[in-house]
């Protein structure tokens, strides 16, 4: 079982030079060009035909070596296509491990944390390593400030209309034609336009429950989930979830068994903070558990475009025929944080959705709305979210570099495939609690891992936000954490 | 009891040129010019003495001329400072009566007809009487869209900055500055920035009740009241309330004796869709009754700027010692519909309804907070509200006689005291459904009672929005409406 399975501790045992079947020389061979770069994420290997020839190995040779590497999580094979170099920070720490299951569903606590660390995410005198906010250098704010004046000079009587719960037609247009070529046919008038994925996340999840009931989750989960659960007075139930291939089915089934599931909210592509993705044939097996269950399912799918490899991940949505997956997202991570426009596409519960939007917020700022459709249509999306790919892969590298390097042995570093988060476990002794209060006094803000679950499993866990461009001053906050942590061993 | 009177039929009995006394023939005099458009609602009359000595009368007959006038509604008195034409439609067609109490509280249903009615809201071939929207013209845009522009460009960070819970300060600053003027000292930091006055009520209802609740409303109660009411799970219990002075207290008093109410929900100034304007001292009984049974209010004060009066009436908040009172608004009516920009003053609640707001939305857009907190500080607000005010005013002149004219005799209509709204009581046979049906083969979209309450108590009656500018178009869909009213007699 590929998801319930510990991960592997990658090739740390491979000592260059001992005597080695000529296999995994290739492997290393190959491994070394990856990690001195040569050979970046997302480039595509030889051959195996071409790979034998160059390295004048047999073929079966080559096949072992691609094997050993994608064993080892160096390569992806994509069917039809060969090997390719899979997206990861080059680091051959160990991965972080697996939660235990939970035993049964729990109310949220109200967690003064999480507020509180917001509230320092928004305080510029703190080096933000607790805020999932991306760097504005990251956007392209100009262009987009140019067009929103344009929009709002051409047509003044935008900023009098209420869209009211449908949404400027426009821009559903745009969001439908891009998740068409994401693998999800979807119309736009199957869309919701809302404030921001939160609001997304709100009106779906009341859409499909009622106060009392339990929602299964990842574990680690993002704090906004327990926080909207809280809110609406629901229960949590936290499933096991891989660091790399997301929510473990067989524990997912177990819970469904054993409790009365009323619904399912997960983050299959890019998950935070983990950073994980559920392989295709995974999210069709999701698709058919919550089918054999008759059970809806929340999908955030707001880091699906920041995504390292070449094919974005196919959102859950796009194996849904009866309607039952709530396709949740927003512009936050990618184009305009600051406009708090995200949406919806709730199949079968679109008109409970829609009512919900206008009962909660009316409607949202349509001259927002058109800017956003204007840049999608032709300010070259595509191309800015390259290179913001580029940018956040980047960040990632040098931030999982940076703390292998000042971090204590033993740390373990999630993999992620996007976005811009590195889940971080401590060795067991770290409170992350305590060393927040001490970083707090060095103006360093950090997501200490207590706010990713509603039982206090991560205590020696840690988010580590790597939405900041590498600095020397990063460093030294890095550096300064690493002293920190190491005081407390 | 001011609040539970039936409301005075008019001076209709007075016949010009029979024998009547001095001081009614003054009285009816001075009635004509306010009639005729000479002397204008908020124009201050002559002082008593210096009319007496204008009309050589004695100041008895003035003092007696005036209480007839007052009686009337055609005067109001002001302490130290003179007579004053009251603001009014110059109507003398009867008021609509108050309703009768509600015995038991009761879940809100599903009304498919409120999301029907704002579907035809939006769409601009339909004549919209049915509608809350504010006709464009009536706005400035254009230096709207201006300052707007001007921000993104100064500024294009902005366009990717969360503002997340705390909202923007400055505006936050404007807001408090205004509320000190209308009498409510309230600091910037116990205000909360949020997407609209829905989600203001929203939150703060949200933060004062759990599901299963029962919340005390007006009646008729604005339909998106009992929308939120629904969605959240709570039950609304509606409270008589008069058409020109608000809730019934002794009413609401009885209310909460018997039921179990967790919540008082009501617009003081300026009600939707009465118009009506508690007076200062029941205001301050209202405040009394809270207190003396332990309960919160949510105000919604989204009319109050728009008030017809020299003076802005005080928001309930005024009087609000020990924070019970959560006061909500928006700059929906007033300034730029499209932004959905509200706020919340929430008092003793503020933190609840901060961090519930950070699980709603997240955040409201900064670059829309800033541009607003521009306009406020030197766009010349005051300036616009005046002329705003004006045109409110004059549509629903215009409107009264409209319907005056077309209507059949035995409608009754209420007397806003600003806003755009008249509440029509139709004849007792009328079927304001059927009507609205009708209405709709005619490209006319009308608000029918029943979406005003949770009993069926309104079927006669309509709000009658006068949004959109007198013109001949209008007083044919007037006119037509009430063809297809008295074909219902």
């Amino acid at each position: 079982m590929i998801d319930t399975a510990t991960p592997r501790t990658p090739a740390r045992s491979i000592t260059p030079g001992a005597s080695r079947p000529l296999y995994v020389e290739l492997a290393d061979s190959l491994q070394s060009l990856v990690e001195q770069g040569t050979l970046r994420p997302g480039h595509r290997v030889p051959s195996v035909r071409i790979m034998s020839r160059q390295r004048d190995v047999s073929i079966a040779t080559v096949l072992q070596a691609y094997t050993v590497l994608e064993n080892r999580g160096y390569l992806e094979a994509r069917p039809q296509s060969g090997y390719y170099v899979r997206p990861r920070p080059p680091s051959l720490a160990p991965e972080p491990r697996m939660a235990k299951p939970m035993a049964k569903p729990s109310y949220v606590g109200v967690n003064d944390l999480t507020a509180e660390v917001m509230d320092f995410a928004q305080n510029q005198d703190y080096v933000p390593f607790g805020s999932a906010c991306p760097h504005h250098s990251l956007f392209p704010t100009k262009k987009l400030a140019r067009i929103l004046g344009s929009v709002a000079r051409r047509d003044p009587a935008l900023l009098v209309r209420s869209s009211l719960n449908r949404g400027y037609e426009p821009l559903a247009r745009e969001i439908a034609r891009r998740y068409l070529q994401a693998g999800v046919p979807l119309a736009h008038d199957e869309l919701v336009i809302t404030t921001g994925c939160t609001e997304a996340l709100n009106l779906t999840l009341r859409a499909v429950t009622k106060p009392g009931d339990t929602v299964a989750i990842e574990t680690p989960a993002y704090f906004g989930f327990l926080e909207i659960i809280q809110s609406l007075n629901l229960r949590a139930l936290e499933i096991p979830t891989c660091s790399r291939q997301g929510i473990c089915l067989d524990e997912l089934r177990t819970a469904i068994e054993q409790n009365d599931v009323k619904a399912v909210m997960l983050m299959p592509s890019l998950h935070n903070p983990l950073g994980s993705v559920m392989p295709d044939e995974k999210k069709a097996r999701l698709y058919d558990l919550l089918c054999e269950y008759d059970l809806p399912a929340i999908e955030d799918d707001i880091y699906g475009d920041t995504h390292f490899g070449d094919v974005r991940p196919k959102p859950l949505k796009a194996w849904d025929k009866d309607g039952r997956v709530l396709l949740c997202s927003s512009f936050g991570k990618t184009l305009a944080p600051g406009f708090h426009v995200g949406w919806t596409a709730p199949g079968r519960y679109l008109e409970r959705v829609r009512r919900l939007k206008f009962t909660n917020t009316m409607g949202t700022p349509v001259v927002l709305q058109k800017a956003l459709a204007e840049f999608l249509r032709d300010g070259g999306y595509d191309h800015h979210l390259r290179s913001l790919r580029r940018a956040y892969q980047q960040h990632l590298h040098s931030f999982a570099q940076g703390m292998q390097k000042h971090f204590p042995e033993g740390t373990r570093y999630s993999r992620p495939q996007g976005g811009n988060f590195i889940w971080v476990e401590l060795p067991a002794k770290v409170d992350t609690l305590r060393l927040r209060k001490d970083a707090l006094a060095h103006k360093i803000n950090i997501a200490p891992g207590n706010l990713f679950s509603v039982k206090e499993r991560y205590k020696n866990c840690l988010r580590m936000s790597c939405s900041v461009p590498w600095s020397d001053e990063i460093e030294a906050a890095l550096r300064k954490l690493g002293d920190l942590i190491k005081q407390q061993l």
